[in-house]
């Protein structure tokens, strides 16, 4: 009974991560080979290292002529010096001056050490007059200049962004080995859930959780599976539990975490095995059911049906799960920004609160107004909302005027937008 | 001969850009409806309206029992007062003190109109005490407390997020009308191109730019389409323009801007009809000898095959083109960031330069050091940078310690990341 007078005691997130983690002793997914042209946004399994300098000669990093540089000495516009030109591989090592055509890209020829642009030379019948002198090197893109042979081109737990493909690309990858995708099993859970799109009896609602944690685990490039929704009962949520622990390398799960008084969810849990329920209750608002467990050492994670509470449980506790199994060296985070509040809030002293807030921009500065809803359940607060402030466990709210960081999962609007 | 001397006359960027756009006149892709589990990160095309309230019903927001309030008048823990307790979908009107079980969610019952926590409740036989007194719709979520019949739910030109998707979702559409993925078809141009993992000669390096601008392409959800590559041929490079059109919605060529002193390319494209290209030569560096033009009605965008003018290219041009398709009410840009030059750099007057920069945090401050290189082709200047500043036409560089804003492409380590 004891969910009925509340939980007995509830453990700080940092706390219930670090238990959790320590149990689960997380290893990162295996590793799999892929095409280049499919690896963007994955994770890189291993440091790429060049197989050879980049460039592999010295190029010409414009379109002129290729000479000694040495042979340029005194040049100028109104002295301009002749130049033989030649089509061999090698400009000869002794005698006249030779120059040779190149274009951007091509291989230096041996014996010419630097390029003189185009515009800087006249033809002049067979011969080129040119009017600039040069240094050695100049207008050439050194072997190795990009990157040597040997070097780390690209580290292994990089998220693969277009640059790097290009950089892989160049030093002659078609594949890569980059980790899999991990396999996140999301079930809802609950009678009073209705398909959208199907019939609902008047005391149903529409069920919207499964759709944004899919969402939320594609984000991270993580695979979502869909289990569907499972009705009130601890037998059908078992066996749900069960298929999803045999096809996925984690389980969600939401709604059920308290329903008529019953922790059906985590009594579902702790009925398929050891160690089962870890932490249950967690010092957070919103999100405060959430449950933390371990099956067959796979990570399960019990979230609240609310959906804002969903989603802080999925901040809190999903994200660096799923960093830590695709081999990120750490957990990849919103990006922040530093606003004032617009107004002073109230929050709940030993909680850490998430308070949605709306970042604007004007005249440079930003500004963050709390997004206030009297139910965390509300979803609209998200959608009005772009970021969130985490005020922590020792404060009982934040004061107008207050410098805060904030997680930033939206757009911030300008007053003025420049169009 | 003009291209042997440079371009006339070079074009600013917001020229160009407006130049290419007013004749293009740019219509957003057209409408598509799909299922909303494939809805993330898609652009919503209309507004969707509420067609009924959230929550449809007032509902309880906690376990509890719900009363009338003002039969809790005067309760308290020293003198709590007794309810009967009834399963009927309605509190009696008159009569006795009647309190019915509810759990989170559940509707609140005809005559009742707050919800007392089970904290505050003791079951004595079959009756209830009640030890606090409630307000009306205490506990309660108010019907249309989430968004109200009519309201705008998301409004068109949004990019769904999960939690606009959970809101949708939980209005009860199963479907959501967006815009179609604008097709891009990237094509490479030059003879030195070979096939990463295929054999090449000793003057030909590995093609990579398109596994980029396919990425790029991707990272806006628009579709790539890999049109492969094309010999350095006027007619090989038509005829592979030709099909992109037929096929995409907008052309992006890489390399053969000048090779070989011709404008091979723009050749091709001028070649194809009417009006062919807009703009050639851009006064920005890198990417320069960037040219746009407009063919069978459709943007045409000739980037330069130097891998980092390619992506500067593509950041002007094809980032806002394919933001206007996707019918984004303004361009998507990168994440900014204030941040102070570690060291001076000098840029060429009347240019745009595109510098990139490695931010990183050291005591709550940001410092941005520029990342050099000698030629503008280092892809590993991508690699090693994070975000780049953009110096204007009317600036010949940057000084030490000016504070800049910084685009974003990659994450900022902290000197002391919190794992």
């Amino acid at each position: 009974m004891s969910k009925l007078k509340g939980f007995q005691k509830l453990t700080f997130t940092y706390e219930a991560l670090q238990t959790w983690f320590n149990a689960l002793k997380i290893q990162r997914c295996r590793e799999v080979t892929i095409p280049l042209t499919e690896a963007f946004n994955r994770v890189l399994s291993e440091d790429m290292v060049a197989k050879e300098d980049l460039p592999r000669f010295d190029r010409s990093a414009v379109d002129g002529f290729a000479v000694k540089s040495e042979d340029t000495t005194g040049a100028s516009h109104p002295k301009p010096l002749l130049f033989r030109l030649t089509e061999a591989d090698e400009l000869p090592e002794t005698g006249p001056r030779y120059a040779k055509t190149v274009w951007t890209g091509n291989p230096i020829p041996k014996g010419a050490n630097a390029v003189v642009m185009l515009e800087n030379t006249l033809k002049k019948d067979e011969k080129m007059e040119i009017s600039v002198q040069v240094a050695p090197y100049d207008n050439v893109s050194r072997k190795g200049e990009d990157i040597k042979k040997g070097e780390t081109a690209v580290k292994a737990g990089t998220r693969l962004k277009p640059y790097h493909l290009a950089l892989l690309g160049a030093l002659g990858n078609s594949e890569v080995e980059v980790i899999e995708k991990p396999k996140i099993a999301i079930l809802a859970t609950g009678n009073e859930l209705a398909e959208a799109g199907t019939k609902r009896n008047e005391k149903q609602i529409y069920e919207s959780n499964r759709v944004m944690l899919l969402a939320m685990c594609s984000e991270l490039d993580a695979e979502p599976l869909d289990l569907g929704v499972a009705k009130d009962d601890v037998n059908e949520i078992a066996e749900k539990i069960q298929i999803a622990l045999k096809i996925a390398d984690a389980v969600i799960t939401t709604g059920g975490t308290s329903v008529g008084g019953l922790d059906l969810v985590p009594d579902a849990v702790n009925k398929i095995g050891e160690p089962g329920i870890i932490v249950h209750g967690i010092a957070i608002r919103p999100a405060m059911p959430t449950a933390l467990a371990i099956l067959e050492n796979k990570p399960v994670m019990i979230l609240s049906g609310n959906p804002v509470a969903a989603i802080t449980g999925f901040e809190i506790f999903a994200r660096p799960l799923i960093c830590k199994m695709l081999g990120l060296p750490k957990e990849e985070t919103r990006p922040t920004v530093k606003a004032t509040m617009t107004r002073k809030i109230t929050t709940a002293l030993g909680r850490k609160n998430f308070v949605r807030v709306k970042v604007t921009q004007k005249n440079d500065e930003l500004h963050a107004e709390p997004v206030s809803a009297k139910g965390s359940g509300t979803i609209s607060t998200m959608t009005k909302a772009n970021g969130f402030v985490i005020v922590p466990e020792n404060r009982e709210g934040l004061a107008e005027g207050e410098a805060v960081t904030v997680h930033l999962f939206g757009n911030i609007e300008t007053e003025n937008p420049n169009v």
